[in-house]
């Protein structure tokens, strides 16, 4: 199996956690796109993924998967035991609607603020922003406040339960942690009064899959030489 | 188990298809949610569901599910044979994937369309869409022209195979059927040379679990009733 994506990024990290956890990493071969170069916005890489977003998983067969969500329901059911995507119906269920809820309030948010409000990764990316829409900026800055009205959301949540979809750790833990990262690179502070959020992510932080280094899961060297 | 919905609506109609698809509607209670009247921006329903929209499956233990992909997720799990969700790990994954283009690039984008660029449901409900954001019908509009790109793409990816995520009808086919129905109740037109996603439709519309009214898939004089 290749990954297309780019070491540092919030959605790379989800799913080089994700190989982590799931013992992946030696199965699989990555290939770097230039995402400040706009590589992931030309033809070549389109075909892989139309939607024109990193990371992309290629298999064996040549066939290219993309959506974080589809990736990871992939490579979590490959070895039968299902431990980031739930086994019973309902596991399977409650972890979905978390995972929606972390990428349309959370990940979603920050990455549309980061991209429509800020200069972004920069001057080859403006011109994949529809340009002739003038309001984009307070679009973005819309965006940054439900991304803060959600982290108060998923504050309340883990007062009174050890992790986003439960009291197992999931892909919407793992989806929410990277939406924190992209938030620390956008200039977005955590409200010091999201305690119980504050204390899950430093246990997150803890993991084998997120904590060490050759687990990949984040790059801080990489985004700040992009001037983050 | 219940439901609260609203019917003749495009999200409550992808979980109505589903319940007729696996057999499971005799098992299921309808309990009718006032969206004109704003009853799913009150606290009595976000307390079912903190994103204020329907549907909301009610289980037996008095828990709740939202969001339409793990509402049926959950519902195609129970007799363990998901006939719409995918068996192997890669027939899941492509189906998450296109099913998260459908929710991206069609039904998202014309709900957003019909609820900030027109009337969308009236009176009522004005007072939940940030009214101080002044753009939003631009915003809106270009969802609009989204939602267009989208069924291009769509289209496309229907000339060569006869379902969405492949060659069996899936939640992602569900997606967007209702989306479709849903641009019909905004009057937006499906463009004439979009041959294949058409000749889709009508293949669509004849299953019994959209075709037969006992299905309740959606409800035109529900949707007349409201001005449409």
């Amino acid at each position: 199996m290749k990954i297309h994506d780019t070491p540092g990024f919030p959605n790379p990290a989800r799913i080089r956690i994700v190989l982590a956890e799931k013992g992946l990493e030696s199965q699989v071969q990555f290939v770097k796109v230039d995402l400040v170069g706009a590589e992931h916005k030309q033809a070549a890489f389109l075909a892989k993924n139309p939607a024109g977003v990193v990371p992309v998983l290629e298999l064996d067969d040549g066939s290219y998967l993309s959506e974080s969500i589809a990736i990871t329901t992939y490579l979590d059911n490959l070895d039968g035991n299902p431990t980031l995507t739930g086994k019973t119906p309902k596991e399977k269920a409650v972890i979905l609607m978390m995972q929606k809820r972390a990428d349309d309030q959370l990940i979603d948010a920050v990455g549309i603020y980061f991209h429509h409000a800020t200069p972004g990764l920069g001057a080859s990316l403006q011109a994949y922003k529809s340009p002739e829409w003038a309001h984009r900026e307070e679009w973005g800055n819309k965006q940054r406040d439900k991304f803060v009205q959600g982290l108060k959301y998923f504050n309340q949540v883990l007062a009174t339960q050890a992790y986003i979809a439960g009291e197992q750790f999931s892909i919407a833990d793992i989806t929410a942690f990277a939406a924190l990262m992209h938030a620390d690179a956008a200039g977005i502070a955590i409200p010091e009064d999201c305690v119980a959020l504050l204390a899950w992510r430093s246990k997150v932080a803890e993991r084998p899959s997120v904590k060490n280094r050759s687990g990949q899961a984040f790059d801080a060297e990489d985004l700040r030489s992009l001037g983050f």
